[in-house]
């Protein structure tokens, strides 16, 4: 990935089809490139200029039309990469798209590579390490709650609440330090029972961004729930019904690919996404469901389970059910909604009824439904989402949704463990200071304070081109 | 497709995926939007200036965060539209161009219809009508010749010769209106003879144009080509060694959709299409082969017949097979190439002076290959691009790619014989007049001087919406 920072860079950095497509130039060579092939001349005043202009003429090769363009030219450091740099916005033809990228190339471009820009906007100082890989989340994210965690970690509330925390173990590492430079003297400058109190303290607040790696990870990529039941309790018609409505307001939005993700809802800001449990859906016999190992996994793995009965079985059938699901996930922080479908064959007074005893059997959320009942639908949506602790979105900042961020503070997390270990176990504190130091360095891999190259290639790799 | 030109709108103008994404706004209202959702404030001395500034801010709905975009603001008339207009330039995510016409469409603007940017660019007289069909051209060519066809009548080169030949027509015109008018007095000013002389010559390069239309549209969409044959000649191995290469220049070119489309070749900037034609390919029976209507269709649709046979036949062989092949085409203006497939079956000598039998047998090209022999593919694309007339490139303004022009200039065609035929018949001036009008009435229609309304909505529904 490493490649000398005085190459100058191009690629395309629109999709597919449509009507116009840009195309992306980074480096210092990008001015005198854009000026071999661009007509009318731009003169030196503008080039000098700069920043924040753009130019409408045409491309040529060796005097023949490429296409007509509107160029803007960004002086470093008033660009996305921070160096001088160049947008070249034409018909979106693949046809012109290669001759441009050809006609740059000739010129002394190099074709980027995935996420180059981005790289550069990170080495130059643009952004942070965790801005940068916000920028392929906030493309990625598809829900608004999704969207509000890239967004704020894109504008780097997420960076300023891990700098936080990395000061206060730096200001605790210093005191340790201290201690080791007069360590032949054995002192022990502070108070070792403050000092558990601030460890704790910390790692208090790293592993309450750990565990939110679950719902941050679920939001990111869509929330995971299964639909559990036996068979002809209506299942299917159930999901339909959840989407239909959902589908409809989807196909009038232009530029949407949604239409060709299957069974995928969003209610209340929120993606949830249905996961196709084989295992689960078409098993006749409950026993043998239960059984399965995979289907437990999967039960696990998944942030809600929708339990579903039908308004024919009896209170305890139902409870029953409820219970057999519930020690399935038990321990996996899964929660379940109870559904008692086909309402409709029943009356309202006994579909009423039948709730609050389920749900004072179960102590879990219990909603009575039919698929072609939208209040019933409604209500289950709003159990969806109360199923998912919104409330923590109020402080996205303090929602992990990166992976990597996550096995950082994980390792954070072990090092400050092993740090009151010793101070448990009168441990020597030339040891507990390497466990601090540790600490610090994890923390620093979020924001990129500390970057081993291979840590930028992997980050990188998995951008789009033209990024 | 009408709408009250005060109407200022929006749409999406880049394709699915990527990593930015650009929305275009046209209209009166646009600055004010931008104005409402942008953050910081464009204050009033650079929305006068207005025209070819780029803006790095923020949209912000309700305060809340949508994203860090780029606005570039072109002012009237200096913009594609020749309204104010701007664009956003934003982060490639389906959900942030959602918000983002959302929020612009709360604001005053209304989603744009299919090509309706490109519309107002016609109706404000930024281009003609010729130029603007061009630009859904120049979007879909994908071949050096298509794309040069595109720009030549995006750059107006093919409207100035339309241009031309209504002048020559007004001014005909003109003549036979003054007779019209002295009609009472029976005079003739003009001379019968040098008139038809001048409608001949003007029928002439009409005719030319119509004639072209079959060479303009096989570049546009692709040169068809049928590959025909008994079974077991090799057909499908030719087509590999022809594509094969191809695939493989194509496959590292970034952008480019190729890869979905199955059996095209790009051979000396033209686009070749290989048609399938089960029905020639498969047949056992060659008296089959022959009688077959819809066979023979496909062959006089193609541009090129490959007709492919096997070294071991003998030169009588081949010969009656393109002579069975062009007896087929004959009158279509379909051109044959006779392939001697598997010639490493025999030795160069023997092929070669087979090629020179065969060819003066038969007096059409002839080539000699085998599938795995790179100079005889060479040489079969060499004889597949020799087989179109590149030459009438060198003139792209005179060669006709679109439909609706073609059909046009078939009835300028028809009302000059008319009007031949009138002057011939010693036809009433008031009749030939009529006729003469109506040449000139069928050229306006293609470069949009007479645009009936109907004709605008069936142009520009053609068009992909942000264009």
């Amino acid at each position: 990935m490493k490649r000398l920072s005085d190459t100058t860079i191009a690629a395309p950095a629109t999709g597919h089809g449509g009507a116009i497509s840009v195309i992306r130039i980074s480096g210092s060579d990008t001015f005198r490139i854009i000026s071999l092939i661009f007509v009318p001349a731009l003169d030196c005043d503008i080039m000098k200029e700069g920043g924040y202009r753009v130019h409408y003429g045409q491309v040529l090769h060796n005097g023949e039309f490429i296409d007509d363009v509107i160029v803007t030219l960004f002086r470093a450091p008033a660009s996305y990469t921070g160096e001088d740099a160049a947008e070249i916005n034409h018909h979106a033809s693949p046809y012109i798209q290669q001759r441009m990228m050809e006609l740059l190339i000739d010129n002394g471009a190099a074709a980027a590579m995935p996420g180059e820009f981005t790289m550069r906007a990170f080495i130059n100082g643009k952004m942070d390490l965790s801005q940068a890989e916000a920028v392929a989340d906030i493309i990625a994210a598809d829900s608004e709650a999704a969207h509000r965690l890239a967004s704020t970690q894109l504008r780097g509330g997420f960076s300023r609440e891990i700098e936080k925390l990395r000061k206060e173990l730096v200001s605790f590492a210093s005191l340790i330090e201290l201690e080791l430079d007069f360590s032949e003297e054995d002192v022990q400058f502070a108070d070792r029972y403050a000092m558990t109190g601030t460890v704790i303290k910390i790692k208090d607040l790293v592993d309450g961004l750990v565990a939110s790696f679950r719902l941050g990870n679920a939001i990111k990529k869509g929330i995971p729930v299964v639909i559990a039941g036996r068979p002809n309790v209506g299942k299917s018609s159930l999901l339909n019904a959840l989407l239909s409505e959902e589908r409809a307001i989807v196909s009038d939005i232009p530029g949407t690919t949604r239409d060709t993700i299957e069974e995928v809802l969003h209610v209340g800001g929120l993606l949830f996404r249905f996961i196709d449990t084989a295992g689960l859906r078409d098993s006749d016999d409950k026993v043998e469901l239960l059984g399965i190992e995979r289907t437990v996994k999967q039960l696990e793995a998944s942030e809600i389970v929708l339990a579903v009965t039908e308004a024919t079985d009896s209170a305890r059938e139902m409870a029953a059910f409820a219970g057999s699901v519930a020690a399935m996930v038990s321990g996996s922080g899964t929660k379940i909604i109870l559904v008692i479908n086909k309402s409709d064959k029943i009356s309202d007074n006994t579909a009423g009824h039948l709730e609050e005893t389920v749900a004072e059997l179960t102590g879990i959320p219990v909603v009575a439904l039919s698929a072609t009942l939208p209040s019933g639908i409604d209500k289950l949506k709003e159990s969806l989402t109360a199923s998912v602790e919104t409330g923590r979105l109020d402080n996205p900042q303090y929602i992990v949704t990166n992976a990597r961020h996550y096995e950082a503070l994980r390792s954070v997390s072990e090092s400050l463990q092993r740090v009151l270990d010793g101070f448990r176990d009168g441990i020597p504190t030339v040891l507990i200071a390497t466990d601090v130091r540790q600490a610090i360095y994890y923390l620093g891999l979020i924001t990129g304070r500390i970057t081993p190259e291979d840590i930028l290639g992997e980050i990188f790799a998995n951008f789009c081109i033209g990024k």
